[in-house]
């Protein structure tokens, strides 16, 4: 499978310890994207439509992202933001329990997540409730007053990550919708939507996916059920005749009805490409180079800086492709880290994350990046001003 | 002020009539947008949201498009699609009138605002009905048990326009919210959101802004107002601090509350570029040239071709920037234009639309359209079978 690293454009350099959270630039995408802005739009305009079939993009996106996550064909479809797709999936969720008002999440789940179920529940106004628990106690608060679980399978500032396969499972058995939010596993574990059993699953591509910032989200619905969805968000491009351009909303058949406006062409233009990077990787291999990967770097860190506590799951089985060491000052240390080339981000309130991606990272990169960290610790280099202004995002 | 035509990459030969539908390509993009993939996403990766201000870009041009349509500083954002910004005004719209349980609306409207209204009285569930009048009759039917007019000020159809400010008034009489949908306005007629007093506006950029299939939408809000809205799509890109990850939403302080999730960077990078091209523009003068064009192709037309009949208002201060024609034959005679590379487009059943875009069209594409237009009805040309075979999208 790999190295597949000569596909990306990396900075030179640059260690890029960041792709959980923006994938770098695949160098097919310039190309490919200059060539969709002359040959289609400019010189196709409003025909690049049907000639280039933009429409298409959505759906066949769809397919080639849902065989990286387990979902078979017309399954899935791209578009809108993850807040957004959260939101659909949530309200059609809502919608199949309508007897029960728990929206069950847990306390590592990404905000924008637990926001779109706030925002939910008030307009509904109808006595739902959104229920936290912390991630090792979710199993057992899955009872049959809930309504819809939804959970981020693998925690964005800890990597630890929930057994997709017996969560779903449990939620099934109490007769709860089960929601996954895979931003931080497509691409990154094997996922068998499928075999879960899940109703829903959501999840964005910029992270490890690579379809660059603002690259459009995805939402799954599980084939038996799509039908029976009433679109909370009924826009014209999940209408079944779009172009009929009738007064009253009838939801197309299948996953289209979870379409809502004009598709982002150039971002789905730009992803297309950059998931040509994925074509015949098996992702179970992925998985065990991962683990390879993170498991060195743990081994390397703790040997030499002590003042760094891991803060993700030791078990490598139980965390995403993540690693995250909880440091007090760690906000500043990443900036130290950062201005020497190894990219990583903090979360706050104290946690230093790395990402692995074994399509453009190798156990070079990973020893050089540990050394660098075991520099700027052991000489405490990080204990400047400079390092310790805060900007706006990390 | 024009010609501006030289900004633009236009086909040789080609009449571009659909401007008004999706714009074509500005000479600048392609060169922003390649610069944007790789000394921006490709060289900073993660560190382009601060270095590159792609967090600052939703805001940045909102300012931008805000001041084509007469509207403040700071009370425009860009992002997501039309259908999810009438979304958001029409939530925002119906907590206001907690008391009033209609939403009033036009036939002409464009259906995706009428398919979101559906969608999201179904949601609320609290005996919310959609009342939808002729454009014609709408003035009266705004009554004091109206919650919310929505209104798309040009008729996609006909190209009809409603009279912003007696209609804003009428509204503001009887204590209803009004929500403008400026799609065929900006950047096609001088629209004034400060005179109007209407409390929302909302529209999109890929028509006569010339963003690009994609581009993403807008929303304005009456700045007095935004403060007490509690926004229906609460995403983390509209919470007050995103970075703090805090496991309650709380809203942004004026206008980024309407953001949702990440922005779309690169169809914003394209759009951003694309302004370029208005930079200067007098919205007055760019009217009378529209009208112009617009005046000139009805009387050449109608000199020579006495199968259509002009479906648009005959006074040109009551249309926007496109003129339509009834033809029952109309498919078949697009058709035969866009074969001889005239493009106009079709509307069901039996519209021939063209858009009047001043920045790069002039009084003889107009008379060449024209010509084109009366040999295919003259000849008789359109009648044949390969012109009446539906594609999918026109």
């Amino acid at each position: 499978m790999l190295p597949r690293k000569s596909l990306f454009e990396l900075p030179d350099g640059m260690i890029y310890l960041d792709g959980n959270s923006l994938g770098p630039l695949a160098r097919s995408v310039p190309g490919r994207l200059d060539q969709m802005l002359r040959d289609e739009w400019g010189a196709h305009l409003i025909k690049g439509w049907n000639l280039d079939d933009w429409m298409g993009q959505p759906a066949r996106l769809g397919d080639r992202v849902g065989r990286l996550i387990g979902a078979p064909e017309a399954s899935v479809v791209l578009g809108d933001t993850l807040s957004v797709k959260v939101f659909q999936a949530l309200a059609a969720g809502l919608q199949m329990r309508p007897d029960r008002k728990v929206i069950l999440s847990d306390t590592g789940n990404f905000p924008t997540d637990l926001y779109m179920a706030e925002g939910l529940i008030k307009q509904l106004d109808r006595g739902h409730a959104l229920k936290l628990e912390t991630p090792e106690d979710i199993a057992e608060a899955i009872t049959a007053e809930v309504a819809v679980v939804m959970l981020t399978q693998v925690d964005y500032r800890t990597g630890r990550m929930h057994d997709m396969q017996s969560i779903s499972e449990r939620a099934a058995e109490v007769g709860a919708v089960m929601i996954w939010d895979l931003a931080h596993s497509a691409g990154a574990v094997p996922v068998d939507l499928t075999a879960s059993g899940c109703e829903f699953a959501v999840g964005c591509t910029y992270k490890y996916l690579n379809g660059g910032p603002g690259a459009p989200a995805f939402i799954y619905v599980r084939p038996d059920l799509i039908e029976q969805i009433d679109p909370a968000l009924s826009g014209w491009l999940g209408h079944a005749e779009p172009f009929a351009f009738e007064h009253q909303y009838r939801p197309a058949q299948g996953i289209e009805r979870m379409r809502v406006g004009t598709p982002s062409v150039l971002q789905m233009t730009a992803l297309e490409a950059a998931l040509d990077a994925w074509d015949g990787v098996d992702m179970a291999e992925l998985r065990d180079a991962s683990i390879a990967l993170s498991e060195q770097f743990i081994m390397q860190v703790e040997a030499r800086c002590p003042e760094l506590t891991l803060a993700s799951p030791r078990d490598p089985l139980r965390r995403g492709s993540q690693v995250s060491f909880a440091f007090d000052e760690g906000y500043a240390a990443m900036q130290a880290l950062i201005a020497r080339d190894v990219i990583g981000d903090f979360r706050a309130p104290n946690i230093m994350r790395f990402g692995f991606t074994p399509l453009y990272l190798d156990a070079d990169d990973v020893t050089r990046a540990a050394d660098i960290l075991a520099d700027i610790m052991t000489t405490g280099s990080w204990d400047q001003p400079q390092f310790k202004t805060r900007s706006r995002v990390t």
